[in-house]
């Protein structure tokens, strides 16, 4: 059987007991840190909490050569790990359809995701959140503007937009996801793009994650530390998710008189 | 310090080795039901497997008299247990504001939660899902609309809506959100609705969770066992949406060809 495993938000400790059984009743245990990554911990150190060793696996292994882990699965139970909550990637998706294809068991072991923890950490309301987008690094100097798009059309729904921000290389910072936005605002004259609020959250899960709330132009170049960094554009905001951001993520008290 | 701990989804192995250990330390442990219920597991074991005396409490424990639960926190660690992740409920959110304001620091530690575990469970696209609402049960033969509302403002922009289910009394099955919205379909003289496609899912987390998707005239009475349910109506969907519905939740296989 090919168990999924999610490891949660940021380190060792946020795996849940249930994932953490898994591993140790595994025969084999693979990981990847290439749709997202735990930056609390290392593999050495995953590897002497698991009391396994782990096989790191690129992307290729996953996406080119999946034959290789779906035939370890065939006769014995192995551990695919992952931060996070598996299954959000579509790499993942596909994993497990070609592996339930090649008639090998599939299961998933659920764990915290920063989807649901920006939830908890901001203060602002789940049934507000609209479509999720990801902001990739600009590349060949093309600069995708469907993030931004999301954002708009959620706006016009009054809906909040989590902003997931690209991993590959290194981590992206709010800071360069908003001047990503940024850019293509001025490019589309929406001057007014950057008196929008915004919710940086980083290093979820961590002992002490970061959650700050400014206007844009306000909260450019805050230094929110170390990785991993994610946002939020909220829409109108309910008076409860006001103060909410004003206790939890220090926003400027005029969001309370202010048309958010 | 009032530190929330999410339970996870089903059962008392759920929780992160993060959580256990916040129980193990803290001098004093609240847990909540009314928003969330851990199906798999019971006080008594959640006692037993934590090693700990547990406080259940109710709505007007946490809404009406918060100041016991605050005062507790003022000079030691309290847990604050919940199903899922915490502060996904509005009622942990002004908790934990009215903790800040009287001084008491809070914490969340994150668990996984049924917002993230369907979209693993079913294989849809997380970046697919437009804003998720909750089915309350009639009460006095008023059918709230506004779950509707927002699942064709989803099917307007080509999202994916999921639909959380009451559980105050009885958990509310699948069969009968379902047979709620029928009902205001019906009204509406929206006759088509019916034949849209719904992904059901019941015990999430658990070790055999029921994953069926079908056409909703085609579902109306499928049984999914025991509680806590869940369902997805799906907007129009990707190739590997529909592999992966087949796949994992018996999808018909006339959705490869039919427009869904």
């Amino acid at each position: 059987m090919l168990i999924f495993v999610g490891l949660g938000l940021y380190d060792e400790m946020d795996i849940s007991i249930k994932g953490l059984e898994t591993i140790k009743r595994s025969k084999k245990v693979f990981v990847e840190f290439y749709t997202s990554k735990m930056m609390g911990t290392t593999i050495d150190r995953l590897e002497k909490f698991y009391g396994k060793d782990i096989e790191l696996l690129g992307r290729e292994d996953i996406e080119i050569r999946p034959d290789k882990i779906i035939e370890t699965a065939r006769n014995k139970d192995v551990a695919f790990l992952c931060a996070g909550d598996p299954m959000i990637a579509t790499t993942h998706i596909d994993l497990r359809i070609r592996a339930e294809d090649a008639g090998v068991k599939t299961r998933i072991i659920h764990g915290s995701s920063i989807q649901t923890a920006v939830i908890g950490l901001s203060g602002l309301q789940n049934y507000k959140f609209g479509r999720s987008t990801t902001i990739p690094r600009p590349y060949k100097n093309i600069i995708a503007e469907s993030p931004y798009d999301v954002f708009k059309n959620n706006l016009d729904n009054n809906l909040h937009t989590l902003f997931l921000l690209d991993i590959s290389d290194e981590p992206m910072t709010i800071n360069e996801g908003l001047k990503i936005l940024l850019n293509i605002s001025d490019k589309r004259k929406d001057y007014k793009f950057k008196d929008n609020l915004c919710v940086g959250i980083a290093r979820a899960g961590s002992d002490n994650p970061v959650v700050k709330a400014d206007f844009i132009k306000d909260i450019l170049d805050y230094n929110f530390g170390p990785p991993l960094h994610t946002f939020i554009l909220p829409a109108k905001l309910h008076f409860m998710e006001k103060e909410a951001l004003i206790r939890f993520a220090k926003a400027p008290k005029e969001i309370l008189t202010k048309e958010t």
